[in-house]
Parts: C-alpha cells; sequence; structure tokens
C-alpha cells in the first residue's frame, strides 16, 4: 500500500477510477484515445455493489489463501481484504536487483511442491467481470451419462453468448483427450480427473468466464470438494435429475448396453453408484415426463444467473 | 448442416448475421432488447478477414483434431473447415431418445481414457473473439528464475486489461497451489507441471482469452510441445534473456543462495540446464546492461500483439 501511495494519485469519476501517471513506468495508453499519460483502470469494490450475501462470496476465498500459502501474502490478502479490488500492490520497481532482502517473500511447501511463492497480480477477478460484464462463476452440471449434460452446456453456452456473455465448456469426455489425457477410468484416476476439472474450472472463473463443467461426477464428496474451491455463489450445481431407464433407453453413446453386456465395468448407475446432489441450486428434471428441449433447460439456468446478478459486474 | 438449414434463416447484416428462430428451440432474447424471436450471434469466418497466414493457423488445430479422435468428429471437422465457423452442427433435438442409432457417434481411446467421445459445441472459438474483439493466444514466457517473469506477466496483464482486452495468467508457482499441487520438482513431475500447463493454457486460448503463461519452462522440447498444442501463430514464446549473474544478483525468491548450498538440488542454471528458446517470437534482454521496466518490456510485447492482429477479432 505504501509503494502504491507513492505512485499514484486517484480519483473515483463512476465506476472508473482515473489513475494519474505520478511515475514513468505506467506508459499504457488509455483504450479509447491511445494517449500516454492518463490511464483508467476500473477499481471495483463489490463492498459498495452487493448485499451481504455476496460480500461474503469474496471473503471466503480469501481466508483459503491465508490458510495455505505464505505469510507475506496473508499479509496482501488483508490488505486485499480491506481495501476490496483495487489494491495493486504488486507494482513493479525499477530496481534491477528485484525485491530488497526486507521485502523479500517467503516460500511454501504446498502437496509435493517445495519453495514455492504465491504471485499476486494487480489485475483482479473483480478487474475482469467489469471488463466483461458479468461474474465469473463455475456451472457444475452432473448426472448420469445420457442425462443431457453436453446438450443443457451447449445450449447454454449458445444462449449466454447470445446474451454477449463469455462462457466455456469443460467437457469431461473432451477434457481426456488432453489435459486428462494420462487418466483412466479406475476410481482414483476418475477422482483426479474430478479433481483437475475442478481447479481448471476454478481458474475460468477467477478470469472472468461463466465456465459451464459438464461430467457425470457421481460421488458427492468429490462435487463438494469443487465447490469448496470456490467463494460462496459461484459455485452453481445443476443436477439433471433424469431417471436412470431413460438415460439407458436414450444411450446416446451405446455405454449402457456395453455396461449391461459387461464390457464396461464401474459404469455409473449400472455396476457404480450415482449420488445425487442434496443440495445442488438447480435441478432440472422432466416436466411430468414430457421432455424439455436444452434450451427451455437452458433458459431455467439463464433465468438463475440472471436473478441472481451474474450476467452484470 | 441439414438440421441447420431446416432451422434458421440466416442474413448476413453487418458484421454479424442475424438469425431469425424458424423453430421453437430458440427462445433466448436478443441481447439489447430482451425481445424474443429474434437472436444474433456472431458468425464469424477467418477466410474472409486474415491473409493466408491466419487462416492456415485456423486449419491445423482441425488437422489435429482429425487425428486423433472419431470419425464421426472427423466429418464434422471437415464440414467446420468448409464452412468456416459459423456452422451450428450439434443443434439439440427435442427427442427425448437424444440420438438415433444412425447418428450414434463412436467412442475412441485416448491415452488411458477408454469409450469417450469429443462433444462438439456450436459456440466456437471465433464467436468468443468476436465477442471479446482479441484473438485467443498463449503468450509463453520462460526465462531462469528472477529473470523478470512474473513481473512481466502482470505489467502485460495491466497494459491490455487498461486497452479493453482479457488476459489471464498461469504462473508456474501459482498452478502448484491448486492443479498442480500433487507435483514435486522431480524431473518426470516437473515435466507434467509444463504439460498440464500447456493444455490449461491451450483452453484458455480457446476461450478467446490471451493467455500469459508464466514459467521457467527449462526444455526446448516440453515447451515446443506446448506449442505444438496450438494453431499456429496461437503461441507466442517470449524469452527473458538475463543471464544467469544478473537473475543470482537479484535472487528474489532467495532460491539461488539455498542452491548454491546444495539446499535445492536440481535448480535451474546452477545445476540443471536452461535451453534458450532457438526461435522465440519475442526475445527480451537487457539494452546494453541498462534495466528495462517491466512496463517498458510489456509495451514491447503489446506493440507485437498489437501489429500482429492480436487486439482485434
Amino acid at each position: 500500500m505504501i509503494i502504491r501511495s507513492l505512485r499514484f494519485k486517484m480519483a473515483a469519476i463512476g465506476k472508473y477510477s482515473s489513475i494519474y501517471r505520478t511515475s514513468p513506468e505506467f506508459d499504457f495508453p488509455e483504450p479509447s484515445s491511445g494517449k500516454l499519460g492518463l490511464i483508467k483502470l476500473p477499481a471495483c469494490n463489490y463492498g459498495g455493489k452487493y448485499g451481504t450475501e455476496v460480500k461474503t462470496s469474496f471473503i471466503a476465498p480469501l481466508r483459503a489463501i491465508e490458510a495455505s500459502i505464505t505469510s507475506q501474502v496473508n499479509t496482501k490478502a488483508e490488505n486485499f481484504q480491506r481495501s476490496g479490488c483495487d489494491s495493486h500492490d504488486d507494482l513493479p520497481t525499477n530496481d534491477c536487483n528485484g525485491f530488497s532482502g526486507k521485502s523479500r517473500p517467503q516460500t511454501s511447501t504446498i502437496g509435493n511442491s517445495t519453495n514455492i511463492v504465491w504471485h499476486k497480480c494487480s489485475v483482479e477477478k473483480c478487474d475482469r467481470e467489469e471488463l466483461l460484464q458479468q461474474r465469473g462463476c463455475v456451472i457444475w452440471v452432473t448426472g448420469l451419462s445420457g442425462s443431457g449434460k453436453s446438450s443443457l452446456a451447449c445450449a447454454l453456452s449458445r444462449g449466454l453468448q447470445a446474451r454477449g456473455k463469455l462462457t466455456y465448456i469443460l467437457d469431461g469426455d473432451n477434457l481426456r483427450h488432453g489435459l486428462n489425457r494420462d487418466l483412466s477410468f479406475r476410481a482414483e484416476d476418475r477422482a483426479e480427473n474430478i479433481r483437475r476439472t475442478g481447479e481448471v474450472a476454478k481458474l475460468f472463473a477467477d478470469s472472468g468466464v461463466i465456465c459451464i463443467a459438464s461430467l457425470i461426477s457421481p460421488y458427492r464428496k468429490e462435487r463438494d470438494a469443487c465447490r469448496a474451491l470456490l467463494a460462496e455463489g459461484d459455485f452453481i450445481e445443476v443436477f439433471m435429475d433424469v431417471p436412470l431407464h431413460v438415460c439407458e433407453a436414450r444411450d446416446p453413446k451405446g455405454l449402457y448396453k456395453l455396461a449391461r453386456a459387461g464390457k464396461i465395468k464401474g459404469f455409473t448407475g449400472i455396476d457404480d453408484p450415482y449420488e445425487p446432489p442434496l443440495t445442488s441450486e438447480i435441478v432440472l428434471r422432466q416436466n411430468q415426463g414430457l421432455c424439455d428441449s436444452p434450451n427451455d433447460l437452458a433458459d431455467t439456468v439463464i433465468s438463475y444467473l440472471d436473478k441472481k446478478g451474474y450476467l452484470k459486474a
């Protein structure tokens, strides 16, 4: 905070703060005019915009950060918590030797990684959300194979894109073509598949994107672990509540047939359990036996997002 | 394509195509008016906008898809290749039984994953780029510990955000707090760390984000493997060409001291090699011994992006 006060003179104008360059280090042109000397950065502070419920949701991850990383970062996190999202305390110096001894960050051990340091950047989630005019979050679509998860994800992506909102789909099968290609369908690998997807979804939400994760994710514990990675309110669980016999009749990939024939082992719904969510934000079920189209179902989710304020910054 | 022709009447107006709803399935309101019945979706076709160089870059990933996934997807990819980015061939049906037997997708084996199917969605990279008015890409910042990678990444993120561009930083150390927390610094885990980061960076680029990956990534082979994941032109390697003695004098995390004392084994530059890029897109080096600020260096990268057309759709 001391560094910032030396470098900037800030004046709040509307929802932006104008930051007047008092240091030769800020040479970025203003977006519209391309002029040097004055840049606009969104200075967003959720405290002033949202009610108690949402404020809380932005304190939660800071607590998580505090619990997990270095003491130096803890101090930063506390500053951040106090000042909202306009804390730009990673400003670079012109000192060729980088950090001085006094401000040297402490290294820590996380999982199997030793000597790592959290590097905080001045462009925060809320800045990106301001740019996108939406709230970064994870829509986690869970349900049996054939319950319509992917179709919903696509319809949702189209519907939100049509409203000018940025979405990205993390599809369980698609991720197995890349990030998770080293994983099999053994129990521990399926768990790791969910864990990694949750971690990537968290990154997307942090980037400001509305991330739609579409995975069977049969176990409550694993889904809840993904939820726990995110701030309260940033994880929206959507349960595709379609009975097994309907999914099996659809059998879009022919997998139920293979599972019944014993050619696939440990198939969810056949010889492996599916644990339905107990408290998901949204349940999508067949309407008295009639089949809603994916777009109808997507409309339900979009209405929820709209009502809860995810479609504005 | 047949499905689409039944469902839509399209008319190109300016850079958007207006899609008139002829099916009850498209119930999404127009972004601005909220009226039903008419939605606007960007229909982008790079062929008409870019020269040969960029067109090629969008064919490359399709070839990769063709090589790796099911025959059904190959057909889709070919359609996509022919029609540019306005192919919406995953349109959902109202058929409660999902895919019919004839159109059932073929499952395939990828790595350790069996019976998986690639699910293609109608909202494509270029649609998201149109929304963001930028090109999704990966800026891969490589260099010794202490060479200024993280500072550059932050300055770059600030500079682009100030221009209204969406960026996201994947920092090697930060990822080890989440996605890569199970990995140590053993050789095979470091390789896996790079692989996963490359895969996630690819997802971000596909989402339309300008993804800034900041990792020592000492080995040429591993960096090139990440490059190979992306379309030509979508991977921009930035080499922080700072001599070891300068990095060691900075020693921002105190790690060189630990490595020299033998307390960290296999430390890049000390007892593990760093292989400098041979053909990186950008080399940032000290200007005759003078130290450019991170913002000066970021300006160089931003100028490159601007010149090459990454900052518009």
